[in-house]
């Protein structure tokens, strides 16, 4: 289509209001805010996220997958609470020499995840700035009153589990700067797209309350994620690495490089499920795994103490080298 | 105190933390996500504004009251839809410049106005930006059920109100950018005051239902905000500009520049509630305003038909130069 710029008004009507037919609370986006009525003996759980173009992501990448990931990042928010996805806000600041064939991706991309996660647009607001596009969503979700897991409750003897498979997302983005050499390409693609479009585990998380004793999504990477846990629960962790669930392409770039371990265990965006859980929910966890085809892989465990260990298979303690993630 | 920078945990530490103290749901910020429970029979109101600095605001105001601004835009959209303050989230991208006796005093103006509206940090994100300080603002009020205001609903014989007084914030802009000559030093900071601290009528807004068919605020200018709700209701307005309340300070402005009549009626940035009401209303409207000492003046009427016009002393129309505002 011809590039073409609009006023804020018209840019509401086109790209936006579309987005909220499905939410009646948006109020058709002509009214000075929203309204969110929680079901019956529910209460609003609220999360947020604000991405910039060449810190958060590299600034050229397809705009409908920066939209993807920066509402499926506040979805995993959403899950790690328990909470079920209901609609959220979009704050955008775009430079002026945007065209709005990018805000068409963007919100294309937008379009394809609220049918996919069940979630509609409530409101927002569309600045322009002389800095890079700066991008803030802030989700919605609903869980009963007093259900919502937390980071704190982990207790000594819970077992560790997480979902799916770790280490694809830090992989992804080692693959993007041409980090990892002599992978097969379906295997770099498969890995990207893991960083560039994350699951949320939106069915998983709701299904974690009364099952879970603590839960945190798997962002700033696994250790620091579980020590987050740990602090705030006031125990201690273990992780075993041999444990670990990968996908077919880390542990293929695992082999090729054993040093891509650290990277693993210890990076950021893979937006699966962390949690502690008794023993004696592993049967109920198991079915659950079953019904969603999500993997759900005991890791480790919780222990008296303070701090995250990760042993090998013989139990002795391996030092990462990037234990943490320095928040940009 | 000597200029130094943090890590992220340690900022939200150090400056953010003590500002969700007051509100449990906060959760110390230390979770994925907020809980808002919205009191028996009420629902949440969601409003959000973004503020880019060299865009929004000059770029070198001092940060408490740009800070201040930012939250009371916020809290005079809830005003608007008749809803009480409850919390409200922060994301921030900063330039790596920006030293932190800037985030500092921006703070401190949070926590003065959090006393000052009862309001708290719910929760957040902060990050880093090459281009220049990114501010968004999302507000949660709560409402009886079905109870918000909106802009739609007024109707042919209502009567048009507004609190406060009207073009003070336009006013304060030309002063700050020297286009107000020979005006009284007194006047300009008053004027300039309004324009940098707007006072957002969070005692008025819950009032007002029951008794207002519709309500906005007027952030876009007295002329274009009349037009949403006419436009919305579906009916035509009229302002009679003899009838709109004016400070000694815009009075003043006024009698040395006549010309400034079309900043007053069409500028933005007042924040003061504007309403529709039925005749009927007129009582309880007026003691209403004795009650909160706060100014409800009937400026026009709502009419069949559509736009807005702006009339004389003797019902001849008034054709505004800057009847918009364009949004930036």
């Amino acid at each position: 289509m011809a590039s073409r710029k609009t006023g804020e008004f018209e840019r509401i009507a086109t790209f936006f209001a579309p987005l909220a037919a499905g939410f009646p609370g948006a109020l058709g986006l002509t009214d000075d805010a929203a309204l969110i009525r929680p079901a019956e003996g529910c209460e609003i759980v609220v999360t947020t996220d604000t991405m910039v173009a060449g810190v958060h992501y590299v600034g050229d990448e397809p705009a409908d997958l920066v939209a993807q990931k920066l509402l499926r990042v506040n979805l995993s928010d959403l899950a790690a609470m328990g909470a079920r996805p209901v609609a959220y806000t979009l704050n955008i600041a775009l430079p002026s020499a945007l065209e709005d064939d990018w805000l068409e991706r963007f919100t294309a991309g937008l379009a394809a995840d609220q049918r996919r996660f069940g979630i509609a647009l409530a409101g927002g607001d569309s600045v322009s700035t002389p800095g890079p596009v700066t991008l803030t969503i802030t989700a919605f979700g609903e869980v009963a009153a007093g259900a919502a897991l937390r980071r704190s409750g982990a207790r000594a003897g819970d077992l560790v589990y997480v979902s799916g498979t770790i280490g694809d997302g830090a992989l992804g983005l080692k693959v993007l700067r041409g980090h990892v050499a002599g992978l097969a390409q379906t295997h770099k693609d498969s890995l990207i797209e893991r960083y560039r479009r994350p699951q949320p585990r939106t069915a998983c998380g709701p299904r974690l309350a009364g099952l879970a004793h603590a839960a945190i999504d798997v962002s700033d990477g696994l250790a620091a994620d579980l020590g987050h846990i740990a602090e705030v629960s006031g125990v201690a962790a273990v992780i075993e690495a041999v444990s670990v669930p990968l996908s077919t392409a880390a542990a293929a770039a695992l082999e090729l490089d054993p040093d891509l371990r650290d990277a693993i265990l210890g990076g950021g965006d893979d937006y699966e499920l962390l949690f502690a859980a008794p023993p004696g929910a592993g049967g109920r966890i198991a079915s659950l795994a079953a019904e969603l085809g999500l993997a759900l892989t005991a890791i480790g465990r919780i222990e008296n103490g303070r701090g995250v260990r990760v042993v090998d298979a013989g139990g002795a303690a391996i030092a990462l080298r990037a234990a943490g993630y320095t928040h940009r």
